[in-house]
């Protein structure tokens, strides 16, 4: 079994359901200082995070970020298997965060082992920065590291995210950026009263529907290139009290957008209060952001991707924006550039979670890879040097 | 105490939540049995119903209409005295049923009693029909009564519901008619998926906005001199996960419409099923007909009372359409005239529940008045023989 495959296995039998992590990090900061890695803790509230560096500690910073935490397994009878019992099957692991993402973790440590071991002397800094709150309220996680490193300075240029990325086989997609992802929950007011003295009350319902049509048919942006168009959709929509002759005091909606970089959170903010009020509505409106857009533009990070996956796999990946947000939203404002690179995603969150066991391997000699493009001049590596696959 | 003041009380003692007759009508069935009355038993279900007739069977028939069950009383400690223990207060009577409508009850037997006390060889036929199903489903009450008196030709032309109809001081406001009460269930279909991608996923919300729009701001009719408006009003509306990431598959709305005799049901059924189809909705709809529209033209009875409520208190009556339905609904159709008349209805339904002592007997001599003015000819009354009050 390979190295990356026994490091899965690991992790998998470590029940880390959000936010626990459940000893995966001690386990990887173990293996990492061996490396030769300098290990930090920096635990936010009762979430734990890893940030493992080599190197100079200078300019170019290349962090690798993944997660150990998972989503719950739902009910031991729906899976084939044990979620918790990491199982080869015809090629393929089975086990709840196979895909999403200790499989990426597992190749990520793997990788960095063996690109230190090769490349001892490698410019700037690699960094494994891990978190085990990405599934869960996302609070203490990658937000607060990613705050402490703005406070601190901590410069990171390449942002390689192991996120499974990939559609149907492995490197066949990679994220070079995410849709902003916005939140409202709108309470309309109006006045409760008998259906047959409506005249004594103010249906909320009936107030709401000009804004709603308004809001679900608009055409916030033409989408570009690089993303599809922003959409807001209603999530929920609730009021009434179950009786037929009342007609509700208020409205509650709960409603998301997704946005292009043609948008900030802010400017939506004020453009749907402001169809609101025009509207003539007496609401209450909370927001939640969720994560700003971000977009990589094409440079060395994207080019070490591409020119890794097209050597390695013969074909160039398709570089996309579409799906959820990921724990990259945290870490672009800082200035870098952001990549997610993973596994295919077509079960994740799902029963009988898995990954074929040879993508582990092409994982980590692509994140190796590209770790190599980004912080080994050419004059440094000589002939024959490159380091051998971490399997 | 006055005679009506204490059948009342002997009523309200009677736990008569509604189906439950709780011996109301036996009580009633003896006094009008010793009376005269030809008493008949009309059970439906667990529904007992009340027919007690005097005089020739024939035409003119008056039958004035009450009902025995009551609403839940709710919490005891919510009263401020029990509510199934009638107490007089500064003339007034609280108690639940007071109101709505042991106290019109009790004044019909009372004044059923005088007028045939006096006017033993009357013409037609005076008639009461009691049920214990009108605050409750009102299937096995005095709508099925009604299907058996079409099914036997049993013929009514004057109905005088004693439905609390007044607004200030007793006999201010009768009602000549009601709006028609229409609802429905509706299931918008649409196609559940995740907020990040609208395209594979149909939300039912957005879907809806535009029928919600036109059904809600439409004026189905600009009302006329009996009648208000014609009105659409959504009472509960609900789709959703609950999750702010999900398009929800299907949106529930519940509504009603109070409705003129501008409108049929029907008709109304048939422009909702058109609007919804119009704007390609895919969607299940389920209606309930609480009551067809009726409105009682000018016309013996209506002159009746109004003549009579001038005469015994120096006013007319406003003669109105709101509010809500009343069993008048079913009776109707038979081709009768009907008139409602009863007590001040703000406390009903409520707690600590109440009714004018003095109100009680202005209802019982007006019952009786108008039995007179209906169904004694000028001459067989002779100078003084008007029928002394029922107290």
């Amino acid at each position: 079994m390979s190295n990356v495959l026994d490091l899965t296995c690991e992790l998998i039998r470590r029940r880390s359901v959000t936010p626990d992590d459940a000893g995966c990090q001690a386990l990887i900061a173990d293996r990492l200082r061996a490396a030769g890695f300098g290990i930090e803790q920096l635990p936010f509230g009762d979430v734990r995070n890893l940030w493992a560096t080599h190197g100079s500690g200078g300019a170019p910073v290349l962090m690798l970020l993944g997660h150990t935490d998972v989503v719950p397994a739902g009910p031991r009878e729906d899976w084939q298997t044990d979620p918790f019992e990491p199982v080869v099957r015809d090629g393929v692991l089975y086990g709840r965060g196979a895909a999403d993402m200790k499989g990426s973790v597992a190749a990520m440590v793997c990788a960095l082992e063996a690109f230190v071991a090769a490349y001892p002397d490698h410019d700037g800094t690699v960094a494994l920065l891990l978190t085990s709150d990405e599934e869960g309220e996302a609070i203490h996680g990658v937000r607060s590291v990613a705050e402490c490193f703005r406070a601190t300075a901590q410069r990171v240029d390449y942002c390689l995210v192991g996120e499974p990325s990939s559609s149907r086989t492995v490197g066949d997609t990679v994220k070079v950026g995410r849709r902003g992802s916005l939140s409202g929950a709108l309470t309309v007011h109006g006045v409760q009263g008998h259906v047959a003295y409506p005249d004594k009350a103010d249906n909320p319902i009936h107030r709401f529907a000009p804004a709603l049509l308004e809001l679900s048919q608009r055409q916030w942006d033409a989408g570009s290139a690089d993303f599809p168009p922003t959409r807001f959709q209603v999530s929920n929509i609730a009021a009434g009290t179950g009786a037929n002759n009342v007609i509700p005091g208020a409205l509650e909606v709960q409603f998301n957008l997704r946005f292009s970089t043609a948008w900030t959170s802010a400017a939506l903010r004020a453009e749907i209060e402001s169809v609101l009020q025009r509207h003539g509505l007496r609401f209450d409106l909370r927001w939640h952001v969720s994560g700003e857009p971000f977009l990589t533009a094409p440079g060395a990070l994207r080019d070490a991707v591409r020119d890794e996956l097209l050597d390695r796999l013969g074909q160039a990946p398709e570089e996309s924006t579409v799906g959820g947000t990921s724990d990259g939203r945290f870490i672009a404002p800082l200035g870098a550039e952001v990549v997610e690179l993973g596994p295919v995603n077509a079960s994740i969150h799902k029963v009988d979670e898995c990954v074929r066991v040879d993508a582990l391997d092409v994982l980590a000699d692509c994140y190796a890879g590209i770790a190599r493009r980004l912080l080994v001049t050419a004059e440094a590596v000589a002939p024959g040097s490159e380091p051998s696959s971490p399997t």
